[in-house]
This record gives structure tokens, C-alpha cells and sequence, in this order.
């Protein structure tokens, strides 16, 4: 299989490309800008639903489903946010063979429908806080797309909430980039860093923006789920209102906070090689597959057999697969899986069965180096183990690599050299039209101003001027 | 509660309507024709799509996503297909600013956009069969829409498979019929009618359409899921083709199967009463509500403790809720949770403590006869056991209704007596223009030829010519 990939080194945008469809994560559709996600990517969303949800719902969330369209005047009510989205809109004007009167927009996001509605359901603070989320489809006319990246319709979660005060709605912005942050470190094994937007770079509409930002392996960034407070924008706009405990009428305050498919190119971007993909364990839609090999036909019913009984046995604790396709070999289906990324092969052969043993050999260690014999009698042991030693394992390589790659640097020359190769990391107290100017100069953009930031002061790198934070920049997906 | 609720003998339909708001499944929205399915509703269908989900990956099929439009010149390409969707399409015209030079259509039922996928993956025998299904969000055009049961917009999950042969397409599609009576029976517990649909009222493009209908409590069918054998009708239109074991170029054999949230009305019309929903146990959202009692304040901090501790207890096996609200009785509770139709109620007052024991309350048996006490102690048993009852007694329920309302008639006159408080089952030889005037003169139309037949023959009901099957007539939602 590898040879069919460009390398890395070579091309790496060609190489993602490539990898997405060799994989079957998606494909191309005769929809501009559309992709299908295939079974394997789409298993691969099943499980970033899967725990993403549930934290959602640990977190006192439930799920709605708003409608798709929007009445094209709804998105003007806000007036940043029909500015941000309006050259981006698909817009239906005919509706069982009628022209419509308003022309309905097909949500790039929901603030302003469930703003609608809020408004609806809010009167008192008894109503409050609303927590809800959204399990979607969203469009975004897009002119360059990428798998998965960047294409014109995506799926996504949309958390839209509402609170009865200023702090309350900023505790929410913040403890669901904490849950993001969190399923991005400890679920799909990448090191993101979480902080706050720039003020050029932050959601239309809002106040202040968070995000997770990933380092991926050509060093450029990834944003991959963001965190927003909204103030009282929206509910101005949509007239959520209710009654204090002091009987007075207050505005409500709203968040909303997204992660969408784009997450799977990040899995792929963060962990990938020469190989192809390699998934984290706690995300891989199989984690464990089972590579039966026999040399002589009067080994197969005995390899197969043993094979079958493994099989049956593994399936009570990890998500596995038996490949017990004929007429390729072996060594195909080792190529085949690595490619796939599965985290863990188990070779099994007549010598391993007669020695109750197996041979494990793991994705993200290539070659023999990987590989250990274990006994059968202790693979429920040993398997979740080696699983989590991977899992930790590869978010490790991510960080050592992403720190490798963030520069502190103090001069515009040593900025310029540390973008090309990741990120830098400097003392910012520059203005939208600085940044702007570096976009122009340089095509990096403040990716955040870290929530961990080290304290005291430094100059500015663009301006000079005194500066109390620092910002990372790098160049984005 | 109670009082608000129109009584189903005065008026079922604005009875369903009212319930559908009072408990919270759903609202209105601003988007014509477009609903806001609500968190309570949605746990619903979270819970209806787990247990169809996990059923459908039994049966060997994988999800996976498609493009959401599709390009207008795809719905002509099969004569019947765009027929029978063209009235009720939704058009985008307008993308990123601009006009499209091809108007995109908003998937109906996405047949068409898979079979251009499924035409670029299937090259050999060997591709075969492809078995997958998409959740997701269709649009269909509606004049008259009514909550959950025809909205504009609407969430279903669609299986499209492709085969090698006409016998496989055909037991697939008997299969997933299967699932879905299995799924209705033992999950919904609506007692669904599986059988084959007439040829004016199959799906547009389909050789043969089966479906499972269900009746109501007001005596009209709801058709609950269908299953569509495609012949070659599509892999024709689309070109699906592969290479047999013989080297031999051939079309493939297709089918579709779906259920939509349409099935959330058919539970609440099966089961509610006039206290409002009646959920069976297997989808409720919430199984048991404990709800604490006191009357002196000093009995508050006793009964709320061994209400968190019973919470915490039975959250371990069942889905329980504990309704602590301060404000309202005990007894506005009480009509609270009848309203949202939750299966069991926990009444927990100081006596029950001192005694060991709680007083269980079944929403399906009102008033003092489904009432128990049983001791604190065996919960983890009394529990499920009472919660498999209440599912079985209400599918007995219902089952018991549906058969006191189908009648097996054999002039015109009893036909229209009979569909005027259910189904009529009668020998039936007729045409479709045979079914159009029936549909004209007394509203019914053929809600399925039932897969269970009495065998024999006998003289249709309408054009007195040898009968060799029975069909079933009702009106329709």
C-alpha cells in the first residue's frame, strides 16, 4: 500500500488527500464542494459523537433539532453576524414549485433560529439556564474545499445556551472548551492548545471566541472546535427576555460553542505517516484486527478455527476485526491495515496456536520493534494495556513534536523563520490592522492568545509597544 | 394537568396536537411547515434511532453520510422517481452570492445522489452487496403539515443496498421489514401490520414497496417505516454494473428502507390517553420518576436524603429522574409526569421510609389499582420486572384495540362502515383505478396487502371477480 502514498516530506497535502480516499474515510461527490463520508470515516464521527455527547450530557446538556432553513431576515437581526455569513449563504427560493415569498437560508449555524425560539421559551429566571445542543448539518458556500477540512455542507455539534447572568454564560464558554480540550487530549490524542480569538479572528457575533488550536505534522494549525460568549447580542437581537428574581425584565446572556468533521482531518493530520493513517485506540473504529496466516491448506481449518474462537473472545472487550479474506496474502493485509490505522495487528499462525501465544504488533511503532509475543491465556490484560499505552503513546509523539515546533521568538526575522516551520509564540499588543498587516506579509494570523500565558511583561513583536500577553501565530488550515 | 387536555373522544386530533406541546415533544417553528423537535421529543427519537441503530449493525450494515443536495438533473433520471418527488421539491438557486448554473434540489430521499455514488464504488461481484445506511434530514414540500406525523423537514434514517442478485435485494428487503415489525413490537409497542404496498401507493421508482402499518387509537393508519425492493429500476438509471463471477457485465439489484421521526407520533397516538402520553418502558426517556413527599418542613432534609440515595441506586439500571422542585405538591407532580406519559412513578414519603418501602404507581393502570408497595430491598428485581409488564400489558392493549377494529367485511356497505372505526380487511382482485374511486367515494385507501394471508379465495369486495389475497383498508394519516 505505502508505495501507492506520496510521502509526507514530499507533498503533505497530497499525501491527505490521498489517505482520506485510500482509507475510505470519504470521497469526492458530484456536489461542488460536498463529500460523502464513507463508513470507515463515518464510523470513525460515530465515536467523536459518542464521546462527545456524553460529556455534553455530564455536563447537564440535552440534545434538540432546530430547523434547517432560516428565514433570510432572521440573519440581519445580528448585525455582525449576517455580515460574517452572508457571502457564504445557500439559499432556497423555490419550494414545491413555487417561488418563495422570503427566500429561506440553509443554516451555516443555528444562533439566530434557536435565538428565535429562546426567546419563546424563556420568561422568568426559572426558565433558565437553557442547555442545549444540536447534532447537525450545516452549509457554508465554500469556493476552495478539502476533505473534511473545508467543504461546503459538514456535520457538527452546536451548543446553544442561555443564561440569567454575565458570569454564569462565561463559566459555560469556558468549561466547554475545558470539555473540548479535554476530549481533544485525552480522546483523540491531540495536544491542542486552548485560548482565547483575536479580536479579527473571533465568531461573528460575539464578544470573545475560544478555540482549541492543533499543531499538524506540516506545522501549520488546525483549528478544531471553538467556545463562544455571546454578551447579550443575540438575545437583543432575538428578544430572549425574562423576569429576575426581582421581578424586572433582563436580557439573557448566550453562548454557543461547535466541533465539527473537521476533527477527523485533525486525527488524520496529527498522528499520520509513510504509512498511512494511524488512529488513536480510544477512537479507532477497530482497534484490534486479526491477521489469521497459515502456509500449507491443512493449517487453514486449524488457523481459522483458533482464529474464529479469538475472535469471539476479544469481542466481549475491544472493537475487533478478523480478516479472514482469501486470496491475498498476509503481508497484503498487514499493509492494508496499517494504512487503515487500526492500533493493534494480531498475527496469528499454527507455531502461535501450538505455543498458546500471539504476536502483537502495534501501528505506531513500525517494524519489529513493535512487535512482542504474548500468551493467550492474558490477552483481556494485555490488549486494553497496550491499547493505552499507545493512546498514550502517540499523544506524547504529537507534543513532543508540537513543542519542537512553537518558537519563542522576539525579532519580525525570527518570526518570519519560525512560521515556516510551526508556530511562534511572541509578546502581542498589536491592533486588528497589525495583524492584518502580518496576514499580508507573512499569511500567518494569531491562531490564540494562550489561556496559559507565563506572566510579566515583554514588547511587542510588530509594534514595540509594551505588551502583557503573549499570542501564538502560525499559518492555518 | 389533566384539564387542559382536550379528551381523545372529543376531538383526537386536537388532542394530539395539544399533548404533542403540553409535554414538550415539539413546537412550532418560524419556518413554515418546519418543527422544533424539543429535548423531550428528541431523548425519544435518540432513543428510537439507538434501538434501530443497534439492530441494523446486527444485521451487518454500516452507516455513512451523503450529500445533503443533490443536483436537480439526478431526480430525472428515473421517470417514476421524479414524478412522484418534483411537487415537493426545495430548490437552492442561489450559492455563495451567485446564481447556480444547476438549481441544487434539497434531498427528498437521496436513491438518486447514493446510486452515483454506489456506480463508482461497485466494479466486481466481489463489492457486493453494499450495505448501508444514513441518519439524516430530508425535505419534502407539504401543504398541510400536522407535528412529527408530515412536517416539511423531517430526520429519518434511509438504508440504501446494492446486490448481485434479484433473490438477495428481495430477502433484504423482506429483512429490513423485519427489523422494522421487530423494532415496533417489542420496542414501540405498537402491534404493526407488515404486507405489501398496492401499486398506487408504492414508492415512486420501486418495484414493489412493503410497509408496516399501525393503527391508531382513533382508528386511522399510520404508515411506520417501509421497505423497497428497487428491482433494477435505479442501478439502471445510475448505471450501478459490475463484473459477475463469470466476467459477465451486469446490473446490480437495489433496495431502500426508512423510518423518520413520523414515528414518535405513532407512539404517542398508539399508547396517550387523556392524561396525556403513555410511553412504553423500553423508549421512555424516563422510566422512574421518584417523587419526594413531605408535609412538615422538618420531614424535608430525611425524605430528600433517601431520595438521593434511591436516585443514585436505581440510576445504576434503570433511567430515573427525581423530581425535586420546590413550589409545587406532590400531586401537581404527580399529573406532571402522567402528562409526559413516564412509565413508573415512585411516591416516597416519611411512612415509606420508616416501613422499608415505596409505593409504586403505573401510568398504564390509572388511580388506586396501579398502585403496589413493595419493599425498598428488592428493587433492583420489582423494577424491571414491573417495567417488562407495563410494556407487554400496553402492546396486549393495543393489540387487543387493533383487533376489535379491523373487520372482515364483504359488501361495499359494511366496508364503509367498517373503515369509519378502523380497517376493513376484504378480498381484493381490483385495479388502481378500482382503488382511486374507493379512495374517492369513502376516503380509504389500501393500507396493505398483509403479509399473513388467510389462504383460499374469495370475491373481491368491489369488483366481485375470484379474489386470491386479502387487503387491508383504513383511512390515512
Amino acid at each position: 500500500m505505502a508505495e501507492f502514498l506520496t510521502p509526507q516530506h514530499e507533498d503533505f497535502s497530497k499525501w491527505y488527500t490521498e489517505i482520506v480516499q485510500k482509507a475510505d474515510l470519504a470521497d469526492y461527490s458530484p456536489v461542488r464542494g460536498c463529500m460523502v463520508i464513507k463508513p470507515y470515516g463515518y464510523t470513525l464521527w460515530e465515536r467523536i459523537h459518542e464521546e462527545l455527547d456524553r460529556r455534553f450530557k455530564d455536563t447537564g446538556h440535552v440534545n434538540a433539532y432546530f430547523p434547517l432553513f432560516i428565514p433570510e431576515s432572521f440573519l440581519h437581526k445580528e448585525a455582525e453576524h449576517v455580515e460574517g455569513f452572508s457571502p457564504e449563504l445557500a439559499v432556497v427560493t423555490i419550494g414545491g414549485g413555487n417561488q418563495l415569498e422570503e427566500p429561506l437560508v440553509v443554516r451555516p449555524t443555528s444562533e439566530t433560529i434557536i435565538g428565535h425560539m429562546y426567546a419563546k421559551w424563556v420568561q422568568s429566571y426559572r426558565d433558565l439556564p437553557l442547555l442545549i445542543n444540536q447534532w447537525a448539518n450545516v452549509v457554508r458556500w465554500e469556493m476552495r474545499t478539502r476533505l473534511f477540512l473545508r467543504t461546503t455542507e459538514f456535520l457538527w455539534q452546536e451548543g446553544h445556551t442561555a443564561h440569567a447572568t454575565r458570569q454564569e454564560a462565561i463559566d459555560e464558554t469556558l468549561q466547554m472548551l475545558n470539555v473540548y480540550t479535554d476530549f481533544a487530549v485525552n480522546e483523540a490524542a491531540i495536544p491542542v492548545i486552548p485560548g482565547r480569538k483575536s479580536e479579527s479572528e473571533k465568531f461573528a457575533g460575539a464578544v470573545t471566541s475560544y478555540t482549541i488550536e492543533a499543531m499538524m505534522k506540516d506545522g501549520k494549525a488546525l483549528q478544531s472546535g471553538t467556545s463562544h460568549f455571546l454578551g447579550q447580542n443575540f438575545a437583543k437581537a432575538f428578544d430572549i427576555k425574562f423576569l429576575d428574581e426581582n421581578n424586572e425584565q433582563q436580557f439573557a446572556w448566550t453562548t454557543s460553542w461547535g466541533v465539527s468533521t473537521r476533527m477527523v482531518g485533525a486525527v488524520v493530520m496529527t498522528h499520520g505517516d509513510d504509512q498511512g493513517l494511524v488512529l488513536p485506540p480510544r477512537l479507532a473504529p477497530i482497534q484490534v484486527v486479526i491477521v489469521p496466516i497459515w502456509r500449507k491448506d491443512d493449517q487453514r481449518t486449524e488457523v481459522m478455527e483458533a482464529a474464529n474462537k479469538l475472535y469471539a473472545r476479544l469481542k466481549g472487550f475491544v472493537r475487533v476485526k478478523l480478516d479472514d479474506r482469501e486470496g491475498v496474502s498476509p503481508g497484503w493485509k498487514y499493509n492494508d491495515w496499517e494504512m487503515r490505522g487500526v492500533p493493534l495487528r494480531i498475527e496469528l499462525g499454527p507455531r502461535d496456536i501450538e505455543k498458546q501465544s500471539v504476536m502483537l504488533a502495534r501501528r505506531d511503532i513500525p517494524g519489529r520493534e513493535g512487535k512482542t509475543i504474548v500468551p493467550m491465556a492474558n490477552l483481556e490484560e494485555t490488549i486494553p494495556e497496550m491499547l493505552a499505552t499507545i493512546q498514550a503513546s502517540i499523544l506524547q509523539k504529537a507534543q513532543d513534536y508540537r513543542d519542537a515546533n512553537i518558537q519563542d521568538v522576539t525579532t519580525y526575522a525570527e518570526f518570519k523563520a519560525a512560521i515556516e516551520q510551526g508556530f511562534a509564540r511572541v509578546w502581542w499588543a498589536g491592533s486588528r490592522e497589525d495583524e492584518a498587516r502580518i496576514k499580508d506579509e507573512t499569511k500567518a494570523t494569531i491562531r490564540c492568545i494562550p489561556l496559559e500565558q507565563p506572566g510579566g511583561k515583554g514588547r511587542c513583536i510588530y509594534t514595540g509597544q509594551e505588551a502583557t500577553e503573549v499570542a501564538i501565530f502560525g499559518k492555518a488550515y
